[in-house]
């Protein structure tokens, strides 16, 4: 297989080391360049000591005609709004960007103003971006040349509710969305809440109803209702840290409209996931470690009292950043969706 | 203070570790025996090496004569059923009961059957039996001879909910309480899923709509609500296993009658818990850890598009089993409520 | 029992609440102040919500003078070199101080220099302190005036050896100590090495043969040895992290002088401990669980090919910590040694 | 690549699940066939549920006709002495075997009694096994047909070990070998030490001085040495379990023979290991963190008071298991040593 060069802008997080781990196993992929913010100009794997003997590249500072003269791909693990300020010179210069940040998640600007607290800069940018959730936007991926990779609590609220959305089979305003993450999802930077003493021994919750990922949840899950009725979703959404590095367990409630049967809505995920070899549609209630260091989100649901309970897994940093990110670039590359996935 | 001779029926579970922990620092409180049904007659320190240097006493078989010629009190940390066979001797010769079992706890005998799998043997004990939360139940607890012990993930769920059944504020069917438990609280029997390697690193789901603490909330709120409305109170329960040794987070969420406005709500739980020295009605998401190790519990709530989103934390050993005894313990025998346990 | 008044001096971190929990329930002791040198003023339990409900203080500066007034007694839980600057405004004003840093622990005022990178600014206090160890220095702790606590580290291997030592029965140059320590003895400080999602799953050596405990070690096992050889102890000193919140674990090899059998040489740790309440010698192997939450050290040693492996526990932040300050506190105003620690 | 048949005898376990993740991405192994003891037939999906979505396979009672119809290979994931039952029946009908039990690791099959408590009951296994330590072993590799897996401690120590002991740098009797793994290492059975609540938050030694793995570690080093010296290498072996689902680290203790400079020692460990793709000398203290989940070990070593300490970390269900057995693999199939490994 020929290999497409990729630069990984902003190498320095976890998301960037999941995602240079698997792409080191990608037979279609080599990494040509990486970049950091620091001066020191880092070794990568002195930044990632799991990825040493593995990787002999030097971080060096962005500049996008050097990744466009090395690179036809862009992974962007940047924080929000500086996924802005690099995109429209990589895109110009032709690089297909993957970006992980949600600078081009939200299709409305307004909204990502109120949520992020700054106008968006990319207008172009926006229009032109596709929501990077293969299970839901397959077609429109291959020929794309910007990706706004989904984040890691909507991928499992939003494939965990979408059959039932799609379908029409409940209310869509009052979804509860109660989500446990790992802590690695709050990313690398030393916090009071995430130094070990604190976070370790630890559930807790945090900006409740208030969390950015809120829109983002409600945006998709409309659009896929968009077929089947006018109302828009609307979830109430509380995250929670648990002491686990990676994975995320969801536990999602729903009204349904009509009457519900387990077995029969089981059916329903089983034949909507049928293409998707990422989801796995479970009996039993699964273990956030079930798809730990995997790119598969688990998924099963019962019926209590007449209400859908829904329970839904995945690894925040793959299936919640960095796989689901290759699995858009083996779309966006012709290769078939599991290479280096599995 | 003179000392009330105790007996720990049942040494050998964490819950009894705890309590014996707690009264071993009581003042009013002496270990004159305990039991275990083992043949091997342990010492306690051997079962709980924390314990070494603080406790010398060695398990007998359960005798109640013996246990009746020593103490006025005996604690039960026996497996549900097995508190149904002693009870009923204890009682006649005279030992007042905290049962830290299920046993009791359920006023309807056939209910009973239904979710524990076999008759209750012991009506007369049952309809003696006090539900021992004494945040709700404080008047009934310092006559009575048998005192039911509530659960833990219960006492979570009602004293997170009670304020706004009593005063009618929620609606009473589909309440959902998403709950996380530390694995102690799952019990000392070596099983699969408590194995670290399967529970480390985990958040899973389990006994969906199915665990026996589900008529025990129901039943005590539907009590608690009977004076504003008659309306039954019908949760949905999801239990959770983390990865934590203590804790029980529960995220709680209930459709309000009427407008609910935060602080009003945070004023109604600080004036229906005044007289409660455990309950500590926070502003901020509680941590599991700011009560682990702690008899206390701390609540807080949230108003999230129209919907009342609860959050409710307390140490499923202590304020969950071990410490809540003591409580009733204290009020059994006129000492303040707070003695060894602050 | 009259309630001596006592000022909590840097009251922020772990060390600070543990020892506040700890005075909280202890009935010679009430807390009469605590600093910070935050210009915020906050509450106590506002930096430590697990004492919600038990503290109504707001923290101040530090006024040597203010602190006089009220407090008997000042326990230090500041970083090095702060306590330098505080202690002799305090000593001077008749306050008695428990100092928890390590400012006053080494005699020697040029290994401290070299240790810890500036030079001593209190050689009068220096000379009047003594090393808190009661188990050790118990005769000389009622009647001083500046208590330097030991560490958490020091305390483990220092009673762990000490009767080897004592007696002349192992060589003194050479002793290996490889320590395990949960990450609350690293402090409140958010860092990249204790940021949960680098700390858990981790275990991890760090200042090898350069851990300033080393020449505390050192100091007070030569101390210790002096009556019976000459030779000074020079310990092999390897601190490791281990992803829990609490406890040490010390591994400790000695060669012994002539033979060992293990028996007699648990007998000899008997002996050496027999009236010190919080040494407990084991048979078998202590799990740090065993101690954690406890003011107990629990040690055993085994007989290998030879040689001696002493294997020893303790909780760092208090017997490593806040309870032994405690143990001195008791022995300073005449309590029990064992005053609010059991 | 063409595939290779290989049987999974023994699929229940750990080591076995870990060497089924690797062998499905490999490109020249197809796994054809699982064995259980169980009766249910279990699906390995079903054991495994992490494995999902990537193997449709049942388990089946072990048959060693229909495992040589259809494998060139068995991997036996067997306790100790079940491997004696079943290898010389495979190897009868031409299945090379590597087995990842002890049971064909010690050369004398009186020290094999007397450590695993019963008679070795095939002495021609033992005497055409392989110690399977591709960085010691490699030319002997290629051409065998029974590879006994090396255990994990024994990797850890053995490879830390290596080059001190080749070159005649250190004292051979009292080396200290002081290592703490993660729970994974015990296996799958649920037991009280590795209950959660247990091991949780808990660092304990166990079998001082009488691990299994002991006369592994000196019979290897012992034959390492073989060439620079008579002496046999003794070491104190001291093992602990540490809250970690994966990793070991092991501190090690050396006395050096003559002068040891700490970079000249680093570059005699780079030079043993230049041609070994998975060991990583490195300079900082390893964590295992770093070397978990991947099948590399990371080496460094500090001279402190003219002793070598040194650390050395690995995954041991990878490296300490199912990676090195994939390494042999590779070798006896003519792959490239990392193929399925990096």
């Amino acid at each position: 297989m020929n290999k497409t060069g990729v630069a990984i802008v902003g190498a320095s997080g976890y998301g960037s080391r999941e995602l240079m781990r698997i792409l080191l196993g990608h037979p279609g992929a080599a990494i040509v360049a990486a970049t950091s913010r620091s001066d020191e100009a880092p070794r990568v794997d002195a930044l990632h000591p799991s990825l040493a003997g593995r990787i002999d590249l030097v971080c060096e500072p962005f500049d996008a005609d050097k990744i466009a003269d090395r690179a036809g791909f862009a992974f962007l693990g940047l924080p929000h709004t500086a996924s802005l300020e690099v995109t429209p010179a990589l895109r110009a210069r032709g690089v297909r960007v993957i970006d992980l940040s949600a600078d081009y998640r939200l299709k409305d600007a307004s909204t990502y103003a109120d949520w992020y607290g700054h106008a968006h800069t990319d207008p172009a940018g926006l229009l032109a971006a596709v929501y990077g959730l293969p299970e839901l936007y397959r077609p429109a991926i291959p020929a794309v040349g910007l990706i706004a990779n989904p984040g890691c609590y909507t991928s499992t609220a939003i494939l965990a509710l979408a059959p039932l959305v799609a379908e029409d089979r409940v209310e869509r305003a009052g979804i509860i969305v109660d989500a446990y993450s790992g802590i690695s999802g709050a990313g690398r930077s030393p916090k009071p809440a995430f130094h070990f003493p604190e976070a370790n021994e630890n559930l807790v919750a945090y900006n409740v109803g208030r969390h950015r990922h809120t829109p983002e949840i409600d945006q998709v899950l409309t659009d896929v209702g968009r077929a089947s009725g006018p109302d828009p979703v609307e979830v109430i959404f509380t995250p929670h840290l648990a002491p686990i590095d990676r994975g995320i367990h969801a536990t999602i409630h729903a009204v349904p409209k009509g009457p519900a049967v387990e077995h029969d809505l089981l059916d329903l995920y089983r034949s909507f996931y049928a293409d998707s070899p990422f989801v796995r549609v479970v009996a039993h209630p699964p273990g956030s470690k079930d798809s730990a260091h995997t790119n598969f989100i688990d998924i099963t649901l019962r019926v209590v009292r007449g209400r859908v309970v829904i329970l839904a897994c995945l690894d925040n940093l793959i299936k919640g950043a960095a796989g689901v990110a290759v699995q858009n670039f083996n779309l966006m590359t012709g290769s078939p969706e599991t290479t280096g996935l599995i």
